[in-house]
């Protein structure tokens, strides 16, 4: 069986994850460098000479390998959301697709975790006051993250992880999430968002982005919530009014989180960079392994992949498989 | 049955406290404001006139009610550690003494894993990176907390508290505390400081400060720790030899989260309030109750102290009775 790469630099094909590509039994490996060189025709034959094709964030995948695949019969997606490289109609063929499924689920909700227990203790007022020769006297709004009721909009991946990383705390946990019908006991579910930013002193958002969720978090939830009120998102940008959130924040009456923006990114001399109250990290969580293991592992997110190539080898049923339903949630 | 009160305004006695304490039934609350007036002999005078003295950071309870307490059965201390205000005399008579126990566990514990998740990001770094107009390419060393090995030094209260907020991260939890022998079956016990420092990424101190425990953290140890690995003090600054610390924290290679240093502040033009590496909260991590439950709630501290108050009148047994032994670990 063949496998068909295209090299990348880009951490999802380290050198341990090829190498240990090459190590599965019964598979050939391909490694294309010079690809963007070739042209459609050629990209499109080579594809069709492989049986499973590990893509990432380039080359796109051509739609007219729905109609003639060759060989092609799965396609192993190295990243999450994937309009951009691979299209419907791909799809709706036979060709299988899987992607990183719940692979960043531990890392949002811990990224989630995180930026909440550092804004309910105003870490960046206080580092900000201690470099500038003061810091005592700093007292935070919220003696206990037990004391508080945590609102987390969208129970999937993240969301469950969130808050098996958040139940020691002992929080007041309220969900909003009206696709899932699971929420644990222990948690209280509500079916309008208005019901959860009433009630919460924080919302903690894990949903996906759609057209439903797309500004869903306007001016009026947001006006809901108490003063110094908590609002963190590692979801995705657009999901909140930003506007509004800017307003809330620039006056100071609540404290937000962000690891993503709608757009991504702020200008270099932006207001919003300046203020003590927000902690924006650039959608860029993702760390590093420690030195101590970088010899050689290919890591949590390399292993998802690779336990589903070693299956398809293998004839055994593939992990994340994305069908038209899973493909249109995918922003 | 009668309770004596110095008034102060120090949140320990709080009016939703005094309100509390006075609704207790078979209980007759007096509160003394003018104190600093009084000579000792007259002090003396008033407490051996009470059943229970509600003591606070001052004033100083005199040795001589030892030998001549009068009414005094019960100190009902709001503090923890309390060798300036209470004497041994006093332990050793028949007077009982109870402090706030295990009350701040919790926000330590909570205090020690904020600085932990704080630091394994860079928060810092990144902070002050977006507020320098960039922010981007920041990458973390260290991908997951489940990827760590952590050093718990000290399995008292705080020690307790903070391996159960990290359980659900499913980290590797080392721990070190000679003084225990029920540490939990999911983590590894080691029996002396170097067996701790020379496997983990993190240590994270909550052990209390005796003449065993001062400077243990040397040199020698820290030097064992991996590049970019993290200390966690919320305990106290002189467990740490922080001359060592500071090296290591100016070099860029150790990451540290600090409540506490010794001496237990920093000049207003110290290095170390640069240092990107570094957080230090000013021990004054304690936060305050959000406004939406001021009115009127003594909090948990409040009750540990109310429900020991009204247990004493009902002839029930204490919590956190203060002997010799645990009062001569006191710092």
């Amino acid at each position: 069986m063949k496998a068909l790469c295209f090299a990348q630099e880009n951490g999802a094909m380290s050198p341990a994850f090829l190498k240990a590509l090459r190590d599965i039994p019964g598979l050939e490996v391909e490694t294309i460098d010079d690809w963007a060189s070739l042209d459609r025709t050629a990209l499109v034959r080579l594809m069709q000479g492989s049986d499973i094709l590990v893509a990432s964030r380039s080359p796109a995948v051509p739609d007219e390998l729905s109609e003639d695949p060759g060989n092609l019969k799965y396609i192993c997606y190295l990243h999450g959301t994937m309009r951009r490289i691979i299209g419907l109609p791909i799809i709706r063929s036979a060709i299988k697709v899987t992607n990183w499924g719940d692979h960043p689920g531990p890392g949002l909700a811990q990224a989630s975790l995180t930026l909440l227990l550092a804004l309910f203790k105003d870490l960046p007022k206080r580092i900000l006051a201690v470099r500038n020769g003061d810091g005592k006297g700093i007292r935070s709004v919220g003696e206990r993250i037990s004391d508080m009721n945590i609102g987390v909009y969208g129970f999937g991946f993240g969301g469950r992880e969130f808050v098996r990383l958040l139940r020691p705390f002992e929080a007041t946990v309220t969900i909003y999430d009206p696709y899932v019908d699971d929420v644990p006991d222990d948690c209280i579910r509500v079916d309008a968002l208005n019901d959860l930013f009433s009630v919460c002193h924080a919302i903690v958002i894990h949903a996906g982005l759609t057209e439903e969720t797309r500004n869903s978090v306007t001016r009026e939830l947001l006006a809901m919530l108490p003063d110094q009120g908590i609002v963190i998102n590692t979801a995705r940008g657009a999901i909140i009014d930003q506007a509004a959130l800017f307003d809330e924040l620039r006056s100071g009456r609540l404290r937000a989180g962000l690891d993503v923006l709608w757009p991504d990114d702020l200008p270099e001399d932006h207001e919003a960079r300046q203020w003590e109250n927000l902690i924006w990290t650039c959608h860029q969580f993702r760390g590093e392994p420690w030195p101590d293991e970088r010899a050689g592992k290919p890591g949590q997110r390399g292993n998802v992949h690779l336990d589903n190539i070693r299956a398809f080898v293998e004839g055994r049923p593939l992990q994340f498989e994305i069908d038209e339903v899973r493909y249109s949630r995918m922003t």
